[in-house]
Formats: structure tokens, sequence, C-alpha cells
């Protein structure tokens, strides 16, 4: 700590903030954060490993004046207005090339948007996408930076010193230009939503095949032993014996289905529409959440539309094994929806997404860590143009390993009347995906039939339009 | 026509705006329309009825001058820019008290600004659906008119006159506030979306299934005399019979399988995750037509994933009234979706929809016309509060009937390895609604573990956080 000044300062100290200083700190940096509630400041100097250097002040104003230039500050406040409101504070105590890293989850418009802003001012301003809850932050989480590379060199250092280690590896990389950073995160939230909604539903399969929450930790955790290896199938297996401390329930009994959401879920599936990229997976599940909120019509519902009396039979080894498949086969399917967006958004919005070193980075450290992304990695290594993971020679020997046992799930749900919205939709877009002729060539027949949109042929190029009618 | 002056313009002679005024023309009313293109003022006074008065003039001053005050313009153009640009020719020439009618597909929330920004001048704007086609255009559409009052009172007699009848009501009303008009038409159009997906579906299991073209109308023919009568499914029997006039082919054999769109079953989408509120059929349907553009992928992977072998049988009567069944329960799904969509539009947005008006409007002259539009304004009468029209017993009643046929019939495509995006997403739906505890809590116990975003209970009020970990 040369001079007095400190390395790196943190706006915000929520949980998240002072995880990640705390992180820096025991990694050798000093590092301040600043938060007006002397309670949180108090709280970061309290929790700082005995010998690194943190500090936690009330006034933003001190913060800057003991940081070493170029200063490097972070801020991790909510999406939106916050962001800039801390902008507009900053910009009076900041001066020309500084860095300003916005850690949330900010919308990657609006990154932009600053960016362009603060850049006419000499400011650089990057986006950072930051995965791995509050236990990530404080022993190592994924980091998603984009934007300026000369930004990103400066901080480069911290940045794989506090990050996740695969092998060696820090779970950290440069991951494009202006605002691909949060655009890389927002897609891992939807795909983090994709695949929770997709364990749910089999909790929910298991769970009516007679399976007690015991039995649900043993099969979750031995699906964690083997290829759905990750961080959210752990959790899993961890929830169900987890005790309810006001009664003598389990804790997941007791909670309500009404599903909260920060909204990167939805963002996921509204920016896919506009590029356009198929993400029916991650669409099912923002769609399940919505649907959990209105409990009171379901309520009703169910008690006008009587469940299924189809008995459903106790769970057999086979029967689970086919769950299992089933939740491989979607969870693929949600990394390959997700990923394909990324490949398409690179593109469009010019934002030169590396394939290679997202999936990389995303092998430890975040929510969606999982063993999978190893295979992923492989297949980016010998592609870096792959436009879907599922178009891999070896990613279709998995899918096609599990498509039986898939099939026979779905069909059973569909029989039984257990919900299975996101393994549905997974089964249904692969099977589109797969097909040569899609039935939409009837849709461009009705759509020229009534609205004269025409059409394309098969046979030769150019527009045509028919005057339709009855023959 | 008092003092040669018009009473109603049009800016715009596409066939859409050409067919409106020469309606209009037909019920008596003095029409002139103003596009820059000569050829399309000829074709406009040329198609006119002897006896009727209908002008088309390339200067829209010209036009302004040739209406009597207050004048009712109405502009038919694409969205977005080209609407702004109207308006701001428009300004200089018209005066207070006119009335501007956006007759397009604009994105309800710029028909908000424009209705302020006019306001302002005391220009009356109204955001207008306008459904049928050209053929509804010329002899009958269904209009869907929001916002001002006073415009709507200036404007009705000739809306009413123009629109299409059933059992001699006119298929137009009041939808509602400032920007209803065109959000009303938005989810009509998403609704149309979905149900186009699901025919295409049903169609190709068809095909799947042996049958030709020719048995493919008959069909379609028959399900259009019985209660899937609706003007989608009577077009699609007569597409089966069009042929090709440059080879000796079945039209819809040759069309390409790349479908179109103009967005706006994109933006049902996405503003119904703003409610939110989850239409999860008209998601599958817009996925599926953007899959459709991904035709090289999809040849890609129909060489690595070989169709699945399971031999499909040829159809029995009895498969195909399980299609027919599927096809009638998604149906009823998907306007259950776009409705609920509305109500709750009308609640957030404050745009006070009248929900019964909506569905008597769409019994006739738009293109998601069907006979089951009859018994959802009957629901809406008895319960015009009805948050989905799942919940009335008649509504019940129907969908129970074809229950089991749907689910043997989704069962069915995940054996096959047929797509049935659609299909299977409204029975997805149907089962989460009808489910009183959905599985989402564990969605909420795995955002409390590694987010600490903090839980609900099912037995006391409050919120909740829990310190998980492996036990």
């Amino acid at each position: 700590m040369s001079n007095n000044l400190f390395d790196f300062g943190m706006i915000g100290l929520g949980v998240m903030g002072r995880n990640l200083l705390l992180n820096m700190a025991d990694h050798g940096f000093s590092v301040i954060g600043f938060d007006k509630d002397a309670v949180k400041n108090a709280a970061l100097e309290s929790a700082a490993t005995p010998g690194t250097t943190v500090k936690g002040v009330p006034e933003l104003a001190q913060m800057v004046q003991l940081l070493q230039p170029p200063r490097k500050i972070m801020m991790l406040v909510p999406a939106g207005k916050p962001v800039d409101d801390v902008i507009d504070s900053l910009l009076p105590l900041v001066e020309k090339d500084d860095i300003i890293i916005d850690g949330g989850n900010s919308h990657y418009t609006d990154t932009l948007r600053r960016v362009q802003y603060l850049g006419e001012k000499g400011i650089h301003f990057m986006g950072m996408g930051v995965s791995g809850g509050e236990q990530g932050a404080r022993s190592g989480p994924s980091i998603m930076p984009g934007g300026d590379q000369t930004a990103y060199k400066n901080v480069k250092p911290m940045l794989e010193a506090i990050a996740a280690k695969v092998d060696g590896t820090p779970c950290v990389a440069y991951l494009g230009r202006s605002g691909a950073g949060h655009y890389v995160k927002m897609v891992h939230n939807g795909i983090e939503y994709a695949i929770m909604q997709l364990i749910s539903e089999t909790y929910s399969i298991l769970k009516h095949a007679g399976l007690s929450n015991q039995q649900l930790h043993e099969v979750f955790k031995s699906w964690n032993e083997g290829k759905l290896q990750s961080f959210l199938v752990e959790i899993t297996a961890d929830i169900f014996l987890q005790k309810d401390d006001q009664s003598a329930a389990d804790l997941v009994d007791v909670i309500s289905d009404k599903a909260g959401s920060k909204g990167t879920g939805k963002w996921t599936s509204q920016d896919s529409m506009e590029l356009p990229v198929a993400v029916p997976v991650i669409d099912t599940a923002v769609a399940m959440r919505t649907l959990s909120g209105y409990k009171d019509e379901r309520v009703k519902a169910s008690q006008l539309y009587a469940e299924n009396n189809t008995e459903v039979p106790a769970a057999t080894e086979e029967f689970i094994q086919q769950v299992h498949d089933a939740l491989y086969f979607a969870t693929i399917l949600s990394y390959a929806q997700g990923l394909a967006m990324l490949f398409q958004a690179s593109k469009y919005l010019s934002m030169d997404i590396p394939m290679p070193e997202v999936v990389s980075v995303w092998r430890g450290g975040c929510i969606i860590r999982s063993s999978l992304l190893e295979t992923f990695a492989k297949a980016y290594r010998e592609e870096a143009e792959l436009s879907n993971i599922l178009l891999n020679q070896e990613v279709a020997a998995l899918v096609k390993s599990v498509e039986e046992n898939t099939r026979s799930l779905v069909a059973f749900a569909a029989k039984s009347g257990i919900p299975a919205a996101g393994l549905m939709s997974s089964l249904s877009y692969f099977d589109a995906f797969r097909t040569e002729s899609m039935p939409t060539n009837l849709i461009q027949a009705q759509r020229d039939y009534f609205g004269a949109h025409t059409y394309q042929r098969i046979d030769v190029p150019g527009i045509f339009h028919t005057e339709w009618g009855p023959q």
C-alpha cells in the first residue's frame, strides 16, 4: 500500500460487495469500501482476515480520495436508476483514466449507454457480471468482464487473484466489447432459470412417485456424483435435509411455491426474441415462475380440474434413471439454447464474444458450473465458430445416449398430468431443431392467404404471392 | 357530401387502406385517400363501386383541405418511424379537434406517447387495431379502437357501418383507454401466432401418419364443420387443395418452411413478461417461427440426429380424433393465455379493457374468429371479472372432454419424435395451472441457498432467510 492509498474501492457493502472486498484483501490488495450505513462499514472491517488492509468509510468523497490513481472503483448496487445515481455522485470526484466497474446485473443496453457517457469524459466504464452468490464472492466467483481493453488490463491481476480456479486457471476472461460482460451474465442467469425449473420438475415427478425428502436427498446426491455433477444439483441434495427451525418439518415443505425473480431471466427471453434466437426452455422457466405467483387462480383451478387419477407407480430404479436422463438431456438443451443466443448476439450486436472463454469461465465459481462445461469447452476448442453445441459430435453422443429415456419420461408426464413444462419444451425444441423441414410452410401459406405476406419456394429463389381461395 | 368536403381521409393506399376506403364508400361515406404513388390513386378510384364517392390525391395537403372538419384521418403505414413521419407531416395541416387514427400495428407504448404529444396540441389521436386481412378490410373487418371517447363517438357510426357483423352486431367496440386498441390487437396477433403454430403441428402429425393433401383437406374441412369451426381451420382446408401454377405439385409442398413475422407475436411475449402473465403457447409459437429461420443448422442436425425410427402407424379414425381433440384443447389454452394477459394488462396498465367486448369484437371479421368465441363471450357475460376463462365451468367442461385424448397425443408425439412444441406447451401450462402447489418451493429454497434471496412460508406470513448448507 504505497502512499497510504488503497488499491481498490467498492460502493455498496451488501453481502456481495463485502465478500468481494474481503476476497481481494485476502489476496494482498488493500481495499476500501463505502456505504452510508455505519453498521455495514463496521461489519466489513470486523470480518477482515487479520493482517489484511480493509477499511469502510461513510463518505463517498473520502473513499475516492483514498484510492491510488488511476482509481479502480466497483459498484454493486441494484440495476437501473441506482447505478446512474452512483455515477452522478462519482463524476465530480473522479479523474481522467479512472476506472468504474458495474458489477451488478445491469441490462447491457444501459451499460452501452454508460460506456459512451463516461467515455466522453475520459473515464473507463466496464460492465462486469459476477456469479457465485455470497459464498462465491468470498471464496472465488466466476467473473465476466467486457468492454474497454485498457480498463481490463488494469484490473486483470486483481480479478484473476480473486476468481474461482479450475485446474489452476482463474474463472475470468475478457468476454467481448462494451456490454458483453453484462450480456454474458444475463444469459448465464437465463440458463440458471432453466436448470432450476428442470430440477424442480424432476423433484415433483419423484415426489409424486413416492420418494421422501431423505430419498430425494440420496437421489440428488448420487446424481451429483455422476454425470449430472453441478452446483445446482449439489445444493438441491442439501436442501432436502435442511430442517425447519420453527417446526418438526423439513424446511422445503413449508416454503411457499410463489417464486421470485430479479428480472435477468425475463431479459434473456425478451432479448432472445430481438436477435432472434429460440430459447424456449428459458422462456418456459420464466413463464412457470410467473404462473407460480398466480396462487389464487391455481387453487381455484385445482378444484375445478381434479388432478388426473392415473396412478403414479412407486419409483423403480429404472424410473429414477429415466428422470435422471431427462434432466441430463434437458440441461444440455438449456446450455445449448443459451450458448446459441450468445453466439448470435456476438455477431448481430458486434460484441465479439469468445465462446471458448465463456464456457471456460463458467466452469468454476458460478451458479451454473457443472461438469458438462468441460465437454462444451472441448467442443469450442475444436470449433470456435460452433453456432450450436448440439452440432458437436461428442455432445450429440451424450444427447442420444439419454434420448429414449427422455421420450419415455415426457410421455409419462403427459399421461400422468404432472407438470413438466421445461422437460417437454426441451424435447420439443430438440425435435424441431433436428427437423430438416418444419411444418412452418403451412404457416407461410396461411400468412399469404389472409395477409398477402408472400412466401419463398423450395425450388426457385424469389418472393411469391398467390391468390388463395376455396378450390 | 356537404360543401364538396369528404367524410373520411386515408393515408397510405396499400391494399388494406384501399379496401377500407372502398368499404366505407359502399356504406355511403364520401372518402378520399392520399398516396404519393399515382398508380395507387388510380387503382383506388377505378376499384370504387359505381355511384360511390371515392377520390385519390397525390398531395397530403390537398387531402386535408378536402376533408369536413373536424377531420377524420386514418393512416395505414408500417409501425415505427413511418407513423411519426406522417404525424409530423400532418401537424401543420390539421386543426384543433381533428381526429387522427393509427390503424396499423403500432406498439401500444408508441401510441401512448403519440396520444400525449397530439393531445397537447388539441388533436385527438386514436390507436386502432384492424384485423381481417385484405378481404376483411373490404367486406368487414374486426375493429379494435381505444383511447379518446370523444374521438370514438365521432367515428363510431362509420366504424359500425364497415365492421363485420355477427347476428347483426358490428364487430367493433370501444376497448379501453389510450393504447388499449393496439394492445388488444397485439394480443389478438399473439393468439393468432399460437393457433397457426398448433395447426402446423397437427398438419405435421397427420402427414407423418400418411395423410395426403387431399385427405388433409377433407380432415380440416370436416373439423371446420364441427367444434373447431374457425377462419384459420377453414383456410387451412383450402390451402391443401391449392395447386402450384409452376409445377404439378400441390402449392403447400413447394413453400419454404422459413416462416416470416412482423413482430406483433414477439411483442405479445415480451410484454407478457413485463406484466407478468404466463403465455407459454404464444412464446413457443414465436420460438418456432424463429427456429424455422435456422434452416442450415436444422439440415446439419437432421443428419447428426437421424430422426427417430419409431414407426408412425397409419392414421385411424381414432387417431385423427385424438389430433382433433388436442388441437381443440390447445386452441382453448391459447385463447385463455391471451385473454388472461388482457385482463392483467387492463388492471396493471390502467387500460380498462372490457373483456366481454373484446371477445365479442373477435367473433367476426378477424383472423382468430371461431365458434369458441361465443362460449367465451357467454363466460364473460356471466362474470366480467373472470381472470382466466379456464375458471369458467362451461369452458372447463369443454377442456375436460378432450383432456384424455390430448394426453395421448402428446405422449405419442414425445415417443415418435414429431415436434409438437405448442401442443406440449399447452398441456404443460394446463397441468401447472391446475396445480395447487407447484414445485417452485424448491426454486425458492435454491435462490435463498445461493443468493440469500429469502422466501415466504406456507404457514406464517413474513420474509425468511436460512443459512443453508450441507447437513
